[in-house]
């Protein structure tokens, strides 16, 4: 049987990048409308956007934990690994159309913004076809970082980059110092959090770094008046 | 005479991509809590930020407009462009720190992030070391329309790139069919504002733009289960 589009709604909420301050008024008036909150967590672990939301939600909610397989033993490249993630999200999806197919108005919330390096477009690529679905943009953690160390990340022509790190973080810092960006590249673990931290990548001891971190490198070379070696970010 | 950092308090505030609803509640607050909202627009046109804020806005605000000089007829590398800009902000700097040292707390309001290709971050270079800032992020207008076209821009190991769009759009046009990514380029106009509109590159008649345009390229070739061609920008 296949579900008409009025039989529910699933909304992908961006939930910002940790500060719950950060939430857009739209993402918080979609989780006081909606029946079921859905979100990611890696199995026995807390969900980081579940604790972002928590000013925010109403009691009588159905909540709908969705628990990552534990992949370590995996090789990213595996079969293994892509059977075990794409048998997740099936599942997941399985989950939530159940709740969509009941009438029911679905918020799947999401760490910063849904459709940028997010867990939710997978299941948007699954539901969307046959539910009614919303998309809530939000504040990417990049943008959390920058704005909570002040610095300007890219002005007038500046063209802007997003590297995953899948680099090992002594490359990356090598091709930083090669390129003479190393100065004022700064590294920002858990921005806009409780425990946010932020050093000069050059001054950082060691090669660890948990799963909410960044490393930003301000362009802004041409703005009016700028002078070599006057940027912002190289002063910090 | 130097003010000191308590005489007032300098916010660059990101409203984000034009929808007021998708201004964070972090945003709403700073706005209510301020003495003077300040805000960007081009000499003779309204302020985009200003109709953005316009639910949000207190009574008895003092309001700072802060007109762009008409550079038309200057070249944009010409050193009367660079003068015309430079001695623009430097006023309008001027004007603000007279409010900083009268101990208000101004909020200049952002289109986006104010550290991401924003004019803020000019009177922030100049304000900061005077005073006390904050800078509050916001979504940028890239995130409003990929999420107003409900299209996954990136994901996993997907690089991602902003380039300003100074280059003729015929040309940039060309370079897309070169790479074989014209038919999944989507076309966004105004997005998430009232007039939004999107079509797809390839469809789009003519090379005209206005201020507030973009085009999406999605990503997403890696995810568990994509095969070729399936990527969901490419099938809207």
């Amino acid at each position: 049987m296949r579900a008409t589009a009025r039989a529910g709604k699933l909304i992908g909420v961006g939930v910002g990048p940790g500060d719950p301050e950060l939430m857009t008024v739209k993402a918080t008036r979609a989780l006081r409308q909606a029946d079921v909150v859905a979100y990611f967590a890696k199995a026995g672990n807390p969900s980081h956007s579940r604790a972002t939301i928590a000013p925010y939600l109403r009691s009588g909610m159905i909540e709908l934990p969705l628990a990552y397989p534990v992949t370590t033993e995996l090789p990213k490249c595996s079969a293994g690994y892509r059977d075990a993630l794409e048998s997740f999200y099936a599942h997941a999806a399985a989950d939530i159309a159940g709740h969509l197919e009941a009438g029911r108005v679905v918020a799947v919330i999401c760490e910063g913004d849904p459709m940028f390096y997010g867990s939710y477009m997978h299941l948007h690529a699954k539901l969307a076809p046959r539910f009614a679905t919303e998309v809530i943009a939000g504040v990417t953690g990049m943008s959390g970082c920058w704005s909570a160390a002040a610095i300007p990340i890219a002005q007038g022509d500046d063209v802007f980059t997003v590297l995953p790190a899948t680099l090992p973080e002594n490359e990356l810092r090598r091709a930083l110092a090669r390129s003479g960006r190393l100065p004022r590249a700064l590294y920002v673990e858990r921005g806009t959090m409780a425990e946010e931290k932020m050093i000069p990548l050059a001054a950082k001891p060691d090669d660890d770094a948990p799963y909410f971190a960044v490393v930003l490198v301000p362009g802004w070379n041409h703005r009016p008046g700028a002078e070599p070696g006057t940027e912002l970010g190289g002063e910090r």
